[in-house]
């Protein structure tokens, strides 16, 4: 079995990152558990700063650099929440950052990245034109790389949103986090795991970009190929850190479709008065989904992020 | 002077309602901060039971009936929040609610009445057809009539909003709540001039329905006339109890365009990730107005409320 990160490194980033983090606030419906038959608790990470979680994994990968490596800036390639949290994160530190975007990503996220202070590229938004244009910026400028999920840093800080939920909640049965590239689910899993071990983990994932779900059947990593959905923040394949530890610690997947990620959607925008992005409904979306088998249990979903086009609503006819 | 009603009644209602409200959060922003210039402190009535302030000043008003008086339910006439609220209250108290509304509410509110098992009378929207309709639902059902804001009960329920606000934020220096017909504004300069004496209170009020600020320089009620602005909740006149309060304890009314109000409400959301009203948005478009004089202060502002028609958003376009 893998050498995967302890506990005692998820609590090492929870105090690397304190003085730039929030720590969220944790959210109850009794309307939203009266429909899902549950008890639910909303980890608030839409409030976290940059509005999601990323910031976390962002904070913590550029604050375990050395000194010496820290001096040319970091660089990374991301479509929107990894890349403002870089920003912000190498911004805590006093150095720059280097983003790579695909020129089709969403306005508000451009913008929240040129406003952290990023220096964009825009390239093309294949995989291939992401890597070349990454490439070439790292070559141009000594700036040391930061993956948006494969790497454990990332994935320690995620963790630590799962560390906190478990110290705001007792007695959870289950946790639920979206999954995309997997850096936040296999962190919500390992600390969960470590803390709570009785617990279950369960990812949820968009119908449109199921390679978690099909990855984990097959045993090995199938990446996503022309990935559609609207939950914009999960359309990446899983990393070779990132699904060993998903294979191990999460019971089961579930997929969710477009629709119904908008149904959950509007629900917490409804319920519970707060924003969140399409991505951070597909928890919900899941456990509607299993309303069966959670009937009862107290669950913890991770709300991912808030960034979202507020001119462009799913629901507005535009 | 008249007798207003003193702290220890408002700390009764503050009593009286625990069991049914939420004690809501206070939510701070660094970047409205450094627009504001100000440390301002959001005090989250948005997340309140039935999604508005008015929760608490129904369920306290519902809550101080005599057993012999409630048999025969409640009634009222709004177009929108108070209904909600007094249904809820009501249901709370196991008795019946009958509202009145104008057939021009928006569909959100008169589906939030009926949700909470109100019966529900509509009729047009004038005050004369409003109070007509009201008048045959009271001599039909022996319902006994809560007015939406100028009645003491009301009035101290609102109160606790402002008291729950300094217990949870020191050193305040200001405190803004929007105005319409009072209820919320006197209520919150009781509790503040009682806790805070030197803590200015300051009412929000839009241009489009102005008729707060006409009447404190008039030092009489003027009732507005053609209200046209978005805040909805605004658009009433100010009443013989709550206009006296406000006319002692309010410092000054800030008006604000309907652009104010609109820009102030995409602040909230995009920087706070939290869904506020287009009233509930006043108070910051008021202290952005005010910018030169609030200054490095601290500055409580109360949320009114976050029922908004998600599919007719002022910035979206239908």
């Amino acid at each position: 079995m893998p050498q995967f990160p302890t506990i005692g490194v998820i609590r090492d980033a929870a105090e690397r990152i304190r003085p730039y983090v929030h720590r969220t606030p944790v959210f109850t419906s009794r309307a939203i558990d009266a429909i899902c038959g549950a008890e639910v608790f909303f980890k608030a990470e839409n409030m976290q700063k940059v509005g999601a979680f990323k910031a976390r994994g962002a904070v913590n990968a550029v604050f375990s650099l050395d000194e010496g490596l820290i001096g040319c800036g970091v660089a990374t390639h991301s479509s929107g929440n990894h890349a403002a949290a870089l920003a912000y994160a190498a911004g805590c530190r006093g150095t720059r950052a280097y983003v790579v975007m695909p020129d089709n990503a969403p306005p508000v996220k451009k913008a929240a990245v040129a406003g952290y202070g990023a220096q964009i590229t825009y390239c093309e938004s294949t995989q291939r034109a992401r890597e070349a244009a990454l490439a070439a910026v790292v070559e141009k400028t000594g700036a040391v790389f930061i993956h948006p999920y494969n790497d454990y840093r990332v994935i320690t800080g995620q963790a630590t949103a799962a560390l906190e939920l478990l110290e705001q909640v007792s007695g959870l049965d289950l946790v639920i986090a979206p999954v995309g590239g997997g850096g936040l689910l296999s962190g919500t899993a390992l600390a969960v795991k470590a803390l709570k071990p009785d617990a279950r983990v369960y990812g949820a994932e968009p119908a449109g970009a199921d390679d978690a779900f099909r990855s984990l059947q097959a045993g090995k990593i199938i990446p996503v190929e022309n990935p559609d959905t609207i939950a914009d923040g999960l359309r990446t394949s899983m990393g070779d850190l990132t699904f060993p530890v998903i294979k191990e610690h999460v019971a089961k997947i579930i997929t969710v479709s477009d629709e119904g990620i908008i149904k959950a959607m509007r629900l917490i925008w409804e319920r519970m008065k707060i924003i969140v992005e399409p991505s951070a409904a597909v928890p919900l979306a899941a456990l509607l989904n299993a309303k069966d088998e959670v009937k009862g249990l107290r669950a913890g979903l991770i709300l991912s992020g808030g960034n979202v086009e507020l001119d462009n609503l799913p629901w507005c006819n535009n």
